[in-house]
């Protein structure tokens, strides 16, 4: 294990924390709030351990996938750790456990919370919840890629424990262009979505937290209503922007480099759209009863399905009161989740895809032992070690899945709290069904189940292996 | 596809069921009850269709695996038709899909009911409900096996597609041999718990049905109250046979050629009595609050984590009033199910083994990624098709679980309903929690519902393929 080279990056994360502050540094300063100081100190601190940890360059490069996920999994926990800590030195959260749980949320684009009333909270507490959305959501690493001119083999195995998706693919041959590329069209969506929300009326101050929340798929609002109280207009533009940043970024990439046709081979994204327009329609006639015209319905059903499916969790109704199917095609798709390559979390659909393929080639195999058939997507066939590593993961998430529901069923609450509240936080979307409904909150919840949900956010963001290794004794073991 | 062949199975098939019905029609003639008229129906049109259709036997042998997966899918659909005929003609469930759900329900051993009252049957129908569970514990196809001489290579296609687990190895090297084993076993077992129960001072009527119940761990009961009413001595018995019935036959058949080193290195048994025993203590000291003594509870709790990891079914208290904790490893033992090659339902433990085998040897591979490992069960390295098929097994099985649930939310009842009754029936268990909880019944589902549930009931008991493989296109097909 190569340690100076993993503790060197560490550094950098640190010191990038410390930039990602400036922000809400900035919002204290336009909002004359004191809160502001908690971020100085904070940067202050992360600036000094970062600098001190950089000074100098480790010799040895040698890094491997094992360094590449170790390295990961601990610079998410660092981030969370540092990012916690204005929100307990501002007092705004003064449990530090409760404000790591909300920062893991943020960072992870959960967009769970512990929090009461988001409207007590001061201007720049609030754009830093939103705004570890943004960094979260196509990952902090990836930043660091694209900006740091590191040489060496670690840039790939970086960039494939910090991406989701069954297999990471680079869109260009070199990782630091493929990260940059990635940021431009990340950057150039959000501020598209900024625009359109502008020209709705929306305040400034909100529409940059909303972006924010958005693009990452992440889900915290300013509003205790969530996104409810605003206009039909605004409500649309999220439903679209959402599904937007649901969408596997190379299609954004190939329509870039006008590979139209390219783009349009990708399967992933028809299923994903097609998924969409089918739950959205079940639930809009299932629910359509309860509104005074089908419209409304539409648009509601249509809104939920996006932020669940995009694993948001921004609300714009309170689906808690919608009758059992509709509640249980949600729960369904809180577990499809949206396309690799997105920033959304959940199962992901090519995931799926690659799934039914192989049960089919099952059956066939059934059918004719001797048969070669290979499992295929977008035309190609996948690699065996995906096929297998697909597989492996559905299993390992449904393990971690029913022990951290055995974990916090000690709490007593209600089974579907418990189920939805795991359901919730492992696929990164926030809120769930009953107590953590969208109107609930996750406060209720002891510290050992805090923690539980707490580890979930991260397997669930990091796609369970990177976090693993870190808890397998393999992996500090010498060869 | 050799349809001549198919078929005369499903004619031999015709013509054990009735020599089943013999059973309740004796049963009718010792209580003098008239209901017997609805088996000597059944007995006449089973035994004519059986004998019409084997009048010649099939000149081409051709029988591979497809076949096999198809007669036994078909073999047990046809069971289950004509099984639900006497309820129906006999007129204690009126409703014929209510009868074959109730038969189907008996013959996959899963012992859901939609009966409100048991105890308004007559002797014949409560014998035949238990001996469904019988017949479909072990399974008919190696009960034909093990009775008829055929010829040609289809034995192992057939007992390979009706017995659960992850691999089916024959004991003895000739299938026949084994197939007679795997039943003396059975009838030893099953003898020597009506024994245990008449010395407990039992009524032989309802020793035979409780054994019966116990052996195919089903969990059809006599008595409105299941096992609740009867005594301690009772109730530990039943206890003890559940969990002897849940383990694989293989071991048992290591004791009987005094292989003792051999069988005591069947990794999955230990497993299935560590899960048996921790789950025995957590759920006592869960609920021993509820209780006057710790005795009370240890006994409630042994016997329902017994009734439920061996998915028999019977019950001996209400577990819907328990904390949400022990509800919780309940229904998470629902999954786990009994061993691979015992009568029990379920995933298997054995699968489970696999899977968290599978699961460390990605964490190493992911280390280095060219390493060889090979995961090993009893010492043996499992072939690589082993592995892959039963981590598709997982995927299939949660892929059916999901769809069977949304179709189920079609009735709006809660979602623990929902939930539950898919699992109590793809595991084949029996009760599950709220409405279809042990003091519930499957009743007040619609058609549909009814219809999917058959389904998973079917799915469950014949792990999946060869029932997939009977709606598979492929399958008809000309090659």
């Amino acid at each position: 294990m190569n340690y100076s080279m993993i503790l060197y990056i560490i550094g950098y994360i640190l010191r990038f924390q410390a930039g990602f502050m400036l922000l809400p540094l900035v919002t204290s300063l336009i909002y004359v709030e004191k809160d502001g100081f908690a971020f100085l100190i904070t940067i202050v601190f992360c600036m000094i351990a970062g600098t001190l940890i950089t000074r100098k360059k480790p010799v040895n490069k040698v890094f491997y996938t094992k360094e590449g996920c170790v390295t990961v999994a601990i610079s998410w926990i660092v981030l969370s750790l540092t990012g916690a800590l204005p929100f307990t030195i501002g007092g705004s959260i003064p449990n530090y456990l409760n404000a790591v749980f909300e920062t893991v949320s943020g960072f992870t684009t959960t967009g769970a919370s512990i929090l009461e009333d988001v409207e007590t909270l001061s201007h720049c507490m609030l754009i830093w919840r939103s705004f570890t959305h943004w960094i979260g959501g196509m990952g902090v690493l990836v930043f660091l890629l694209s900006l740091l001119p590191l040489t060496g083999g670690y840039h790939m195995s970086l960039m494939r424990a910090e991406s989701p998706g069954p297999s990471v693919s680079k869109l260009v041959p070199k990782v630091q262009s493929t990260a940059k590329l990635l940021y431009t069209i990340y950057i150039g969506i959000t501020i598209a979505e900024i625009i359109f929300l502008l020209l709705g009326g929306m305040p400034v101050f909100d529409t940059i937290c909303t972006a924010f929340g958005t693009a990452g798929t992440g889900g915290f609002g300013v509003r205790a209503d969530s996104i409810a109280g605003y206009s039909t207009y605004i409500q649309v533009v999220v439903t679209v922007f959402m599904i937007l940043f649901g969408i596997n970024f190379s299609f954004y990439y190939l329509l870039l480099a006008r590979k139209f046709l390219h783009a349009l081979h990708i399967e992933e994204v028809w299923y994903y759209l097609g998924i969409i327009a089918v739950a959205i329609l079940a639930i809009t006639m299932n629910i359509h009863g309860l509104y005074d015209n089908i419209g409304t319905a539409l648009r509601d059903a249509a809104f939920q399905v996006s932020s669940i499916i995009t694993t948001t969790g921004f609300a714009t109704a309170d689906f808690n009161v919608w009758p059992g199917f509709s509640k249980t095609i949600l729960v369904l798709l809180m577990f499809v989740g949206a396309c690799a390559g997105s920033t959304g979390g959940g199962i992901k659909v090519s995931r799926f895809l690659i799934l039914c393929k192989s049960i089919r080639k099952e059956v066939v195999l059934y059918l004719h032992p001797n048969a070669v058939k290979k499992v295929k997507m977008d035309g190609k066939s996948i690699p065996h070690e995906v096929v297998r590593s697909t597989n492996i993961f559905i299993t390992t998430y449904v393990l971690i899945f029913a022990v951290s529901v055995l974990l916090i069923s000690l709490d007593e609450f209600d089974l579907i709290t418990n189920f939805t509240s795991v359901a919730a936080t492992l696929n990164n979307i926030g809120p769930g069904l009953e107590l953590v409904g969208p109107t609930g909150n996750f406060n209720m919840f002891s510290c050992l189940s805090k923690i539980v949900l707490i580890f979930d956010m991260l397997l669930g963001r990091l796609e369970i292996f990177p976090m693993l290794l870190l808890f397998s004794k393999d992996t500090w073991k010498k060869f």
